[in-house]
């Protein structure tokens, strides 16, 4: 009996030494898939497009970034819609700015934006510095223009030495100067580190059975024919309903993409594919901001882009799997701002919505 | 004629060194009188009326601050009107909240507020928990109530953990509570250091001439009767216009100040004395923010409080003066907040105006 029940250990032993080499080598097959078609956050960016990041400029950025004398009300700052607390966005349908206006469109994170290949919904901004420049001119955001913002930086000679230094030249002090500031700083607005880039790098245990089943539905279902590379997504435009146009609830027929921005009917509903990265943290979902569950966007997705009924578990493991693109958020100290003078100009908060464009996301 | 230059050079030494005594000793004087009228900001506040600050309600305090789900909106948080990268207030002539709708008065710095008798400008706050209840529930400001602060609360498994471990007992997750440990962590926002602090400690070479003749005429004209303790402000009420009353743009008539908390006929037009530390990092000034140079704001004191024409010298150094009462800002990290759940009431930007009451600075 003894010499049986050994025996019966020995084998139930070999069992699970079986099952692990299997659940390994399942595990190491989907790294590798993963591997072929995403990649995980970077510690650390130190150049754009080939451009190095200058950490004068970050440093500037930094303070530029909770600047709200960069609007006209002197009330709001690019973190005040770009909220570093909660995910790098603000978490309501559409964004609110100047005399309590909404935006058009859904506002998205600044979280890993460096990483898409052009920024707003319609990909109309090549890049973070041309990003930048939107939301400070916006009628319903910040409401500023050029003029205003470098007058006001110039009547405080701490930015007038900073921007100097930083900058030199003929003209330091410019809005385009502040601009590339704040796209510097926002190179630092990166999340690594997520349970996803721990799998892709190599541990197992990173994910749970769940979120690994998750990941090669995502895979298996084609979500990753748009959501790919490091920031799922990001890189490029798709019709919302490439298969079955959702209803106007989720698609406001008024919001047209980015035939907004290149005039060709075939982008009629184009938007560049959303960026997943910290996804859980950014509710509610889609331009429309109309969707509040995560797995009410999956599923609309796997309607709306695929064709095809997710089954309900497919649905929660996918769900599962986005909960693991939460990474490591940045650590951000408040900057202590310098005073204004008597030359700032003042505060104004009057809205003012005859003529100025709005430049939304 | 070599000796005679030698004993010329002696007797000048001599003058100096005498110039030099006289000079320590008259800033001596000075900071005796000083001493027994004003206090140093500390470098720590461990306690508050007999209180100990405990330090797991200050970092919860801290997640508060910055927790734009205690706003209606979900946009506006403390830190939004009371910015700490701009000396705790919003430097606009009133603060703007829900709605775009505006407060009635001037928003006073949270900087030191701890040292103050009463919060508000009418004092109705009796402390800092009091104050904090105010601007959450203010039509105007936050626009939230005391259950949807508590509802919001709850939905996050986070804060329930947190309050539950800080406060303990049967409802950790209340109002109350919150209030509280927002006022703990404001115990902390505290500006030591500031260069009158440290002339009053010892240090005569912490304030120019020009700030030295301005604490003298501070102390000589008067101003101090009102102006007084660690705060230079903060402890007393006293009528605008002690001796005359200013005209209708920087009083304006509406605004009867703390006869509003007392209906003492004798309260009309009374207000707190401002507390008048960073009072260069805040314009514009007056409960009404009607006045942005600090000059004139000092002019406007003499003849309304004191009955007399500062002379324009008396006025440049008093307002060299105040700028030796900025300190060292605190240094504050942004929070990383946790996420909502699908319980976590939404946003709501709507502006309802018929039956909250306005319970503003």
């Amino acid at each position: 009996m003894k010499g049986n029940s050994t025996l019966k250990g020995v084998s139930l032993l070999a069992g699970v030494i079986l099952l692990a080499a299997g659940s390994a080598h399942a595990d190491q097959t989907l790294r590798d898939r993963a591997n072929a078609i995403f990649k995980p956050v970077p510690e650390e960016v130190t150049e754009i497009r080939g451009k190095q990041v200058i950490a004068e400029q970050v440093e500037l950025g930094h303070k530029l970034w909770f600047e709200t004398r960069l609007s006209r009300s002197h009330l709001i700052s690019c973190n005040t819609c770009h909220n570093l607390s909660i995910g790098g966005g603000d978490n309501v349908q559409v964004s609110i700015g100047h005399g309590w206006q909404k935006g058009p469109r859904n506002n998205p994170t600044v979280l890993n934006a460096v990483f898409n290949a052009a920024q707003f919904w319609d990909g109309r901004a090549a890049d973070l510095k041309e990003q930048a420049e939107g939301p400070l001119q916006a009628a319903v955001e910040m409401n500023n223009t050029p003029e205003r913002i470098e007058e006001t930086l110039n009547s405080i000679p701490e930015y007038v030495d900073e921007f100097t230094q930083v900058f030199g030249g003929d003209n330091p002090v410019s809005f385009d100067n502040a601009a590339q500031a704040l796209a510097a700083f926002e190179t630092t607005l990166i999340t690594p580190n997520a349970p996803f880039d721990q799998f892709l790098k190599g541990d197992d245990e990173a994910l749970t059975d769940l979120q690994k089943k998750g990941l090669g539905a995502f895979m298996d279902t084609g979500c990753v024919a748009c959501h790919n590379g490091v920031n799922l997504g990001g890189q490029a435009y798709f019709p919302f309903g490439v298969v079955k146009r959702p209803g106007a609830d989720v698609l406001p027929l008024e919001d047209k993409g980015r035939f907004a921005v290149t005039s060709t009917a075939t982008d009629e509903y184009v938007f560049r594919a959303s960026p997943l990265r910290n996804v859980a943290l950014t509710p509610p979902y889609f331009h429309s901001g109309e969707v509040w569950d995560l797995e009410q966007a999956v599923a609309i997705m796997g309607d709306s882009q695929l064709g095809r009924e997710l089954a309900p578990d497919d649905i929660e493991a996918i769900t599962a799997f986005l909960q693991s693109l939460t990474g490591d958020q940045p650590q951000v100290t408040l900057p202590i701002l310098p005073a204004s003078t008597a030359a700032t100009p003042r505060p104004d908060d009057e809205v003012i919505t005859e003529t100025r464009e709005a430049l939304n996301q």
